[in-house]
């Protein structure tokens, strides 16, 4: 069995938990939080203060960073792969070769994986970034997120004086999605890729007209879209706008040979984003224990690991049911 | 630049050709074949007999080896498996295994590389399988092909009396993918997934009633299908039925949680069969050279392989672009 830790017990901790649990050859070593441990409370598993973790070193095979990619990853980060094989789902795209080069050092001199950035995007759909350009060299790459509910947007509405509550769903915009998968190649501008639907709970003072007018015009998060702002009762968003569904496609559009239309397509639909990234999460862990077993270090993207390393499976098995 | 020996010239040597003037990283260095070399045209590539290859051996850096999977591979393959890093699109699902076994014995001998069974199914839909379990290990998968031509399926029809010509389109039956897609797992017959369709070119003195039954019959190939005869004149296959396009797509469908539906999909939508398998064996012919560059030697599936090795940019570029 591979002991697996959590560190951190947001929605992706959570979810992770819930995901070792279909892992036949996985068990859960503990999890482990900055918050007094009474105060967690999981589904199933101990919890333990994070300050526990180093004390566990030799009892745990694999710790799984569900911490927040802006504060907490660059700085915990380093100091878990310096001890543990890691894996984490760091999602600061921009900020991605300064973090891989801290964690590939600290799992170096610690003598252990460090496998970064494997959630959905960046994860699944970076490898198929990568696919579409390495199979088809000539063509074009369009990644679409949603139908899915953007945290950082619902959080940039919620900072607007008289918002009291908010949620943002980002949706493709399926004109052009239709055009693509077509074999089009269109020229696009922001706005032709992605819509931004808003459920506002506007605070009773609150002028809407100008609420409206703020969100629209508000730079980098709505201005370059069509936006859609719906006022809805704090109960309403309660009820109707509770989960966390996302999704998206990676398509790439290309033509090989006499003209012919070649087009590959990776999508995805998910009622749980968080327990799909998490699900992510737990297969890239096994991936980071069996490298480790073969005496590899440093850190690892999902571009250097053959997906068979995330297989439970021996390769002769895989090789005869799934090839 | 890596130079690559195309063996054999078929609809996949050709699409090899094509894809080969695509990668600014490599250069043919010559197109092998059985017959003889003044006979064979190619676009821009020089021929030399099978038998010169061996005297080349030095100057090829990867074999890809274009020939049938039925007959040709099996004893084809380890002969230069042993001589050169190879790669293949053997797709006799059944004798994977043994093919596998071969290969692998004769690389090591070598101290080559050889990838096997990389095109779209066995190879990329081989790839989305395994990631779906790995990633839901509770769930379904669902392999659909087409719409698109069946050379094993027009074959069987070629051979019954009283056909002169035909064609074969194996089709996804929609309504069972729009089930699936909705997140349904239904029980599904051979006939709920895929339909045939047979354009068919009569003997004159044919009867055509009698070859319709008599298709429509025939078991394994038909009998256990939904499938259509339709009677067209041989100007009409070969005005409207000269193309090979193919396509289909490998769907995840599972629940995590508490009944959080989760779908993963892969799907291609090909104009040329032929030319997308042959784009994929070009990418893992730069990824069977680098690997062997790494000491590495045996032989290799598209499990086997991180995606990184496929394209011809550093690691830390991919982190930057694509990840």
């Amino acid at each position: 069995m591979i002991k697996v830790g959590i560190l951190g017990y947001g929605n992706i901790g959570r979810g992770v938990e819930l995901a070792l649990s279909k892992a036949s050859d996985m068990e859960i070593a503990g999890v482990f939080t900055r918050r007094s441990p009474d105060l967690v409370k999981t589904i199933n598993s101990k919890v333990y203060s994070i300050e526990d973790a180093v004390k566990m070193k030799d009892n745990i095979d694999v710790m799984i960073l569900c911490s927040g990619s802006a504060k907490d990853l660059p700085q915990q980060g380093p100091v878990f792969a310096s001890m543990f094989n890691t894996v984490d789902s760091y999602d600061n795209h921009k900020k991605i070769p300064e973090y891989y080069e801290a964690m590939d050092k600290a799992a170096r001199e610690g003598e252990k994986i460090a496998v970064i950035s494997v959630g959905w995007d960046p994860g699944l759909f970076s490898l198929h970034r990568l696919l579409g350009e390495c199979v088809l060299p000539e063509g074009n790459t369009y990644t679409f997120w949603g139908p899915g509910v953007s945290q950082g947007h619902s959080d940039a509405l919620r900072r607007i004086d008289g918002v009291q509550d908010a949620i943002q769903y980002t949706v493709p915009v399926s004109s052009t999605v239709d055009r693509i998968r077509k074999g089009e190649n269109p020229p696009l501008e922001t706005r032709d890729r992605h819509k931004r639907i808003c459920y506002v709970v506007a605070r009773p003072d609150a002028d809407k007209d100008a609420l409206v007018r703020e969100i629209k015009s508000m730079p980098d998060y709505f201005a370059d879209y069509i936006s859609d702002v719906f006022f809805v009762s704090a109960e309403e968003l309660a009820r109707d706008h509770h989960e966390m569904p996302h999704g998206g496609f990676v398509i790439r559009s290309s033509v090989t040979g006499d003209k012919n239309r070649q087009l590959m397509e990776f999508s995805l639909n998910l009622k749980s984003n968080p327990e799909f990234t998490s699900s992510v999460l737990v297969a890239y862990a096994r991936a980071a224990y069996r490298l480790n077993k073969e005496n590899m270090t440093g850190a690892k993207t999902a571009f250097d690991i053959g997906l068979g390393y995330l297989s439970r499976k021996p390769a002769h098995v895989l090789r005869r049911e799934l090839l």
